[in-house]
């Protein structure tokens, strides 16, 4: 039984994605607020929204700046509302949407603005490794020089030795992803790549190579979210959700028992599907954490969208394509959309909202109901699930 | 009419505040939870705790830390907990609670482990004064030289000039809150100072001295957090969260029409107290944000405790010492108590719960029934008020 909705989505906005030249964090936040608001002429602002709940990672680092909530309310023109900033690494926005699930259900916010913004492309790649870095365990990862392609490295690695996954299977999820993103105008990148170019492209960290990373982006992403009760006063076809999973796994990678899962997306999957009553053959639109071209075929894994070790058979047999079976990141995807850090689980809402009301343009998934999100923060420390519907 | 439930407290945790030397904050944040499973045998952490909220400021500038949320579910024992991180500057751990009220009363999560850290010590002042900078805004505050210290004593200067709030005044309230201090076993400054001391420390901006100031501190503080109709399940004596209270302001100072209040913390406090169907006049026991000692004195004003303009008299009248009618910081306060950022919103929640309960010791307000807790991210971009009652 498809479980009651938790929350609406009633609206959306969403920065171009890329690099990003000459703008604050906070400007960002704003363009992506004007879409959401235009998109929404029965909504006043100030008088309705009660409640700012937004994701940042590090804008401490990259532009030496915390206390990112009145920010933002300040630049959306919304003070005096209340505003909490989240950081859960790459999953904040996910969390800043799982708090305010929590306030409108519970009564005491009737309306909320949920979003995430990242400015990090004018700071040096040497200085993005490092304050990526923050999102892994110091005292044993970041001191001794591991990086993100490195941990991810180690997945990939461990997930070949495992069950075959080949180097070719992670270029075909950058092939796939880069080929969703040459339809989404708002992606970083908006061209194909072979399969060649992209086995053939530069090591990063073996196996990973530079078309299995997602780039360095800017973007800031946003939602307008309600009481379900209330929402069709703001719009005929809202989103709602009906599903919200969370859970941790150890900081460290070197902690976990397995490097070839992330075992909070499992946790945070069972618990997002329970609630939503579904499960992963019902869901039509999927949009997951690649931040590296493993880090899919190990989503494909603990989703339940295959079985453990055939991830890369999935993406091999083109299922999650377009028009696959079972379409993963027809946004195109950290991969190819861009990973504005504490942007990207905002935009996948963003992105499931726009299918779930068949106005995805050239990358819409015919007849969607059914949409799933997955947000990873760091190595897989964190893992949000929410799940949609029309 | 005084306000239903909220949510419940049903154990707390605290650190001892100072120099905690040769440990990271996750120990610190494991200390606290520690307390708080010893206080409470009926919990079962692991089966019980379906939801984690940890405020911290600037890990990522003191320990090259980031991802705070699974970092404590980690090292409580708690994984797969899903975890939150907040950052609302000095109001992080308010931030957290306010959160976990929304999650338990959306009926999502029954049982929540609040919390906050901060570790300081370790760095330099300076060090130290340009990560509280991160608070502040960049563009126009931090690039400019202008720290904290710096904020507060232009809020002192135009209170000085308008209302006649004189230094000696400001001393009173360090004095005071020393006083205290010297009550509480867990706070950083465990000793009286005269006004001759306090008004003869050396200068920090003017008007403000050493005395003036509140400590840099290592600490962390943590609070399980119910649905008040399970609260029985663990204490007999939980203490009840009736009133929750948020707004913003402007992030510079420079943007703000007044220095002389902070509008968030009147928007906030108004809020609680509709909520919680009270007034000022009600409520037995007070915790402020006295980061600087004018701070308690505007922070009188924008609660109701006194006419705009009469704080620096209600102190001199000695009206919210511990013998006074209305205490205020108790505890001791951030002035004495001492000021570990991300913990200190907790820390003030831990103080109430066992004033409420008649656990508070030599510093116990005789008979205390309600109670307030104010909190203020930077210099006042963020303020948070809640009200407990037993």
């Amino acid at each position: 039984m498809v479980g009651k909705p938790l929350a609406a989505i009633v609206s959306a906005g969403c920065t171009r994605f890329g690099r990003l030249e000459g703008v604050y964090a906070r400007e960002l936040f704003a363009e992506a607020f004007k879409e959401a608001l235009d998109e929404c002429p029965n909504l006043d602002p100030r008088r309705d929204i009660e409640g700012v709940f937004v994701g940042q990672m590090a804008g401490e680092a990259y532009e030496h700046q915390g206390h990112w909530g009145p920010i933002v309310s300040d630049w959306t023109g919304l003070i005096p509302a209340p505003s909490i900033r989240m950081e859960n690494a790459c999953a904040s926005s996910s969390a800043a949407l799982r708090c305010a699930i929590f306030a409108v259900k519970s009564g005491l916010v009737d309306v909320a603005l949920v979003g995430g913004v990242e400015k990090m492309t004018h700071r040096t790649t040497s200085e993005v490794q490092e304050f990526l870095g923050l999102a892994s365990d110091h005292p044993f990862e970041q001191f001794n020089g591991l990086t993100f392609p490195g941990l991810y490295a180690l997945m990939a690695v461990a997930h070949m030795h495992a069950y075959g996954t080949t180097e070719e299977q992670l270029a075909m999820v950058a092939v796939k992803n880069h080929r969703h993103g040459a339809l989404n105008p708002k992606a970083h990148f908006q061209k194909e790549v072979t399969l060649d170019a992209a086995l053939s492209s530069r090591v990063i960290a073996w196996p990973l190579k530079l078309y299995d990373c997602c780039p360095i982006s800017d973007g800031a992403a946003c939602l307008i979210v309600t009481n379900p009760e209330i929402a069709k006063r703001y719009t005929d076809t809202p989103v709602y959700i009906i599903g919200t999973g969370q859970a941790s796994s150890e900081i460290g990678l070197y902690e976990r028992e397995t490097f070839t899962s992330i075992p909070a997306a499992k946790v945070a999957a069972r618990r997002a599907y329970e609630m939503a009553g579904v499960t992963a053959k019902d869901v039509d639109v999927i949009e997951v954490h690649d931040c590296f071209t493993i880090a899919e075929i190990i989503a494909y894994e603990d989703l339940g969208l295959c079985p453990v070790g055939e991830g890369g058979r999935l993406v091999e047999e083109g299922r999650t394509t377009l028009e696959g079976d079972m379409p993963v990141n027809a946004s195109g995807g950290l991969k190819a959309k861009g990973h504005p850090v504490g942007a990207t689980g905002a935009s996948q809402a963003y992105e499931v909202f726009h299918q779930l009301r068949g106005e995805a343009g050239r990358r819409q998934v015919p007849d969607a109901e059914l949409a799933l999100t997955h947000n990873v923060g760091g190595s897989g420390a964190t893992a949000i699930v929410h799940i949609y519907r029309v």
